[in-house]
């Protein structure tokens, strides 16, 4: 029965400034690698040991990964990396502070590019400093696929193809995979595995450092509902994750 | 033109206390760490950008590379792990003290162990503490080629066929490769490169934390000698290296 670890990376030194981040490329805080380890002590005390581990191309991500298997002893597993993990392209709303952004635009528009299914913020320019036009990590990949901004929707359509083709295959030789990612990536594929309407994910908060772990059967359904190694701290690690914006 | 990183990893919980090590997964010390931290700033100085990371499957190595790719700003290139990368495996001689050795089995022999080209140590027995025989993380690989001890002849044997399908395929489409590995691992791969003879090999010590650049040619020999990014402190550690085991 393949068994599937879900991750989502911890504080960010931009997540600390209340900064949108999206695809700018920060570290994690001090906070967020103390989460990471949590994370590592959990997976350890849990005996669930993934045979390999999927990461987005972000820092952070990788950061917690590298945290969490260093501290559950699982350094030496198979990586793989993949843009198509990578957080929601937040478009032009990187670099802006959430605090500000929602006294600027008001929360109806606030909410609705934070919350809304499908409709994605403004468009980055090129030439933003913001922007990953240039970055030398996404050089070999078609510009016309690279995200500007993006919506829920058009995170889930990016990140289903390297779902189906390469994690899919992975789990279905019987290995374990361990997901370690972003918010909106995560919601994508939790939405998709848990068959949750387009307008119910918007309620859906999953919270930092604390592995979500699906249990699946051939057809790569769950077979039961998914788990959280620390219920109680994903509890409240959701209803802080729904608090944010609100300073 | 083809560039060619090799990084051996730092000091490790077992070098500290002057045991071999081999196949035992131990984790860097902090000085290890401050090594790895190092060699990332040395990176980032030279401006060489990696696109693919190799490491061995033991912590240290790992550790050695997501640090020092940390500090340098490249956490999310490509990363593939393998055996066949691992430290030269010591045999009975894993867990022993390196000074105690030495006083037991006299200079000429612990000499022989550890620099002859050709003379393995005994075998590990499999019900040692520090066999490798249970390890889950090479579970999958055919017991017949799994090494319970090694000379420096066995470990370019069972290195040569991934330099030559996998590396080198990488370096020949175009890539910067880095290899964070270990000193017999890398002293082989450097023996290969500048076709160092059996004989002058055990001369060669290769220093800690400190990044190897190799140049190369489409035939994948060196254009040019190679050279580390910090020649001082390689001179160095190189001599460090070589009186080891003289507590």
């Amino acid at each position: 029965m393949p068994k599937l670890i879900l991750l989502r990376h911890g504080q960010s030194e931009w997540n600390e400034k209340n900064l949108f981040t999206g695809w700018v490329d920060v570290s994690l805080s001090d906070v967020g690698r103390k989460e990471a380890k949590r994370a590592g002590e959990l997976l350890k005390e849990s005996g669930i040991k993934p045979d390999i581990l999927f990461t987005s191309r972000l820092t952070r991500a990788i950061q917690t990964a590298n945290i969490a298997l260093e501290h559950a002893g699982y350094s030496y597993i198979d990586v793989e990396r993949s843009w198509r993990l990578n957080e929601r392209h937040y478009g032009a709303l990187q670099g802006k502070d959430k605090a500000q952004t929602l006294e600027q635009y008001g929360p109806e528009q606030f909410q609705t590019w934070r919350r809304s299914f499908d409709v994605p913020p403004p468009v980055i320019e090129d030439d933003s400093e913001f922007s990953q036009a240039n970055d030398e990590r996404y050089a070999l990949i078609d510009p016309a696929v690279l995200p500007k901004t993006e919506s829920l929707a058009l995170v889930i359509d990016r990140f289903l193809p390297f779902w189906q083709d390469v994690i899919a295959k992975q789990l279905l030789e019987g290995k374990t995979v361990i997901i370690a990612a972003h918010g909106n990536s995560l919601r994508g594929l939790v939405k998709h595995l848990d068959n949750i309407s387009d307008s119910e994910i918007a309620g859906l908060n999953i919270p930092t450092g604390i592995p979500l772990v699906y249990e699946l059967d051939a057809q790569l359904k769950p077979t039961k509902p998914s788990y959280y190694l620390d219920p109680e701290a994903a509890a409240a690690g959701a209803a802080a994750v729904a608090n944010q914006g609100k300073k």
